[in-house]
């Protein structure tokens, strides 16, 4: 009789956004007539920019050609979309081999799939609260996972300490969910730590477009001894608004090495393996994303989701709540007033205002007392989710 | 110290690719003026057809305006395109509900991924010759792997008997590299073999499209006990050319179980935690691969392909050489003349023909002494290299 793999038993079920979808339903049902503005939605809303449609649209007659038509490609990714990344890195000041950087269909497949090339014995330490891919991934995997806590004292940005006990770190900056971002000092506490300990960091920067002061670091390449213990997940979803398009990268550098194997060897070995590379289409839309014309595009798209955010960082100044985020992330997290729950405070905003957030409690335990807003709204929707909540609580 | 998979170090590489291309290369650069003809090639050559280019289009355009936008879809594919798969089921008369097709980036993606969710306790069969994704995937995963003989004998289509011990079963048909395919009866005997010990079948269906004759199954849902017993493969790579666009699906019924756990459950978790979900637009345009002008323009180009494998099995009647393959396959696996093994028949045919094909026994030990050639070239070139077997060993 066949086994399957009983560790996804472990796995507890998320209804976090379900629980927030149904809620929402049972309220819209009691009160047709309410306005609801919907502030935890955690996906890009601004269309795919012109120099990528165009660079897409291009491939797609391209394929539909004899002389055009592209069939397998290198499942690590095209060589000129491997340059383009590499130029975008050369331009933060960090220098990286187009073979150190292997193209995907997302951030989340990377996440997903790097424990594959890990040893099922390592102590997996992540964040609390977190995206919970990190967890449930080395679940699924059978590795040993520990938390740790990201509060209000450290400012959502835990550090290591003499007790920290750490074979492979998950760190992501800008942080999912709580928007704080590390400063190199911080992150440089970190590389040095996993140098020391023979540790791995898997540094997720999906949100690195948004860090609008070159002071704070958008890819831990910046910090030195980095390549030494740190392999980079990266993403085109909320750089470009490709989260429906899909394309991600991640950088193995050269030097990391365990048990005598290179993992960017590993990595390539596994992608060759359980992968076939991205759509050419794709791909194509991606490059053009990094030429001068569509990074000036895409950044416009951000710069709209960082008016919001200010719209909403500007409501919690003038309430007085201490908050996090905004400033580097297109989510803000803030604590709730009258030492609230963050699902009771869901139910009397949803009540009191008509506005859906995200409880601080679904993305973990030291999440609760917190909540989520995010930026990915229209300019309109925002100001009037932002209007709503000073005139209730101010 | 974090430690890596070290059972990456059980895998041999494969150099089979390398190694043609080398000795390729070796011999155009020794003759300069030699005309050489690639029959090794795996991939398709015929551009995309004009419904899934004209599907494509449309998408890159609605993703570039507000209304038309779409960012993260359901990770196991949009409903419009799960609903175009389980017509096209419905058409070989095999009833599915949609909750049961998982659309992914490629078979190749499920095939790799697929041990996740299983034990890796399981002692796995792999027929020898093989596609090595079967085998290494295991490697990776840890599992034990047995090779079942597929010989002239058996006619490269291995059956269980008294002493197959297996959990899981890797079945390919039509087969890569041989292009032989199981009938009903045959494939009946295996699904009562893994129904009866309890053994999970996982049965590759990339080549379906190619099967020629009613009487012969393209689905192993075609078999009645299968869906206790099965998840099925396929991919829209050889079908319709989507090998550069990236896009499969995988049949995981909900009868399945194992340790109590639901099969199609394990494999929702493992995708909504590891994977993101297909381009929309690659989506959209594999939907208007099942519309019936898409599967006209689709069934054209593999009537293209197949009057290659026929110009090459008439040539091997000719010759007398024994092979399978080419009729309902694009691979043609026949037996190296005079004895000989298949890297000197390589050899041999390179310096006397200036064809190149794929030596058997790339595939696994079972595979020496044959010799795969495919039909995706195009027909000038296809009749050329028949012509010049033809001439040299008749």
């Amino acid at each position: 009789m066949f086994q399957a793999n009983t560790r996804y038993r472990d796995l507890s079920e998320s209804y976090l956004f379900v629980t927030v979808a149904r809620k929402m339903r049972e309220f819209a049902q009691e009160h047709p007539d309410a306005d609801i503005i919907k502030m935890s939605i955690g996906d890009v809303t601004r269309p795919i920019v012109p120099a990528a449609r165009d660079a897409m649209l291009r491939a797609v007659n391209e394929m539909a050609t004899s002389e055009g038509f592209r069939g397998y490609g290198p499942e690590q990714g095209y060589d000129f979309l491997r340059q383009a990344i590499a130029g975008y890195y050369a331009s933060l000041g960090v220098t990286l081999d187009p073979a150190e950087i292997f193209v995907s269909d997302g951030a989340k497949s990377d996440c997903g799939n790097l424990p594959d090339i890990l040893g099922s014995g390592n102590r997996v330490l992540i964040p609390d609260p977190v995206y919970p891919v990190y967890r449930d991934t080395n679940i699924m995997n059978g590795s040993e996972v520990r938390f740790m806590q990201a509060t209000q004292e450290n400012g959502f940005l835990p550090l290591p300490d003499e007790n920290t006990e750490a074979d492979v770190i998950y760190l992501c900056s800008p942080n999912n969910p709580t928007g704080a971002v590390y400063d190199r000092a911080q992150l440089k506490k970190w590389v040095d730590f996993a140098n020391a300990h023979g540790a791995l960091i898997l540094f997720d920067a999906a949100y690195e477009a948004f860090v609008n002061n070159p002071a704070l670091p958008r890819s831990i390449f910046e910090i030195d001894g980095a390549r030494r213990c740190a392999i980079e997940l990266c993403s085109l979803s909320k750089t470009a608004g490709f989260t429906g398009v899909r394309c991600g990268y991640t950088v193995v550098p050269q030097e990391l090495c365990a048990n005598g194997l290179s993992l960017n060897k590993l990595w390539l070995r596994r992608q060759s393996t359980k992968f076939n590379g991205v759509s050419y289409i794709t791909q194509r839309g991606a490059e053009a994303v990094f030429t001068p014309d569509g990074l000036k595009q895409v950044r416009e798209n951000i710069a709209y989701y960082r008016e919001n955010a200010r719209t909403l960082t500007d409501m919690l100044d003038a309430l007085g709540w201490w908050y996090t985020g905004g400033k580097h992330s297109p989510y803000v997290w803030f604590r709730c007033p009258d030492h609230m729950d963050s699902w009771s405070f869901f139910d009397r905003l949803l009540t009191e205002t008509q506005v859906v957030g995200t409880p601080g409690a679904g993305f973990g335990a030291c999440g609760e007392h917190f909540f989520r807003l995010t930026s990915f709204s229209t300019h309109e929707n925002t100001r009037a989710a932002a209007d709503r909540l000073l005139r209730a609580y101010r």
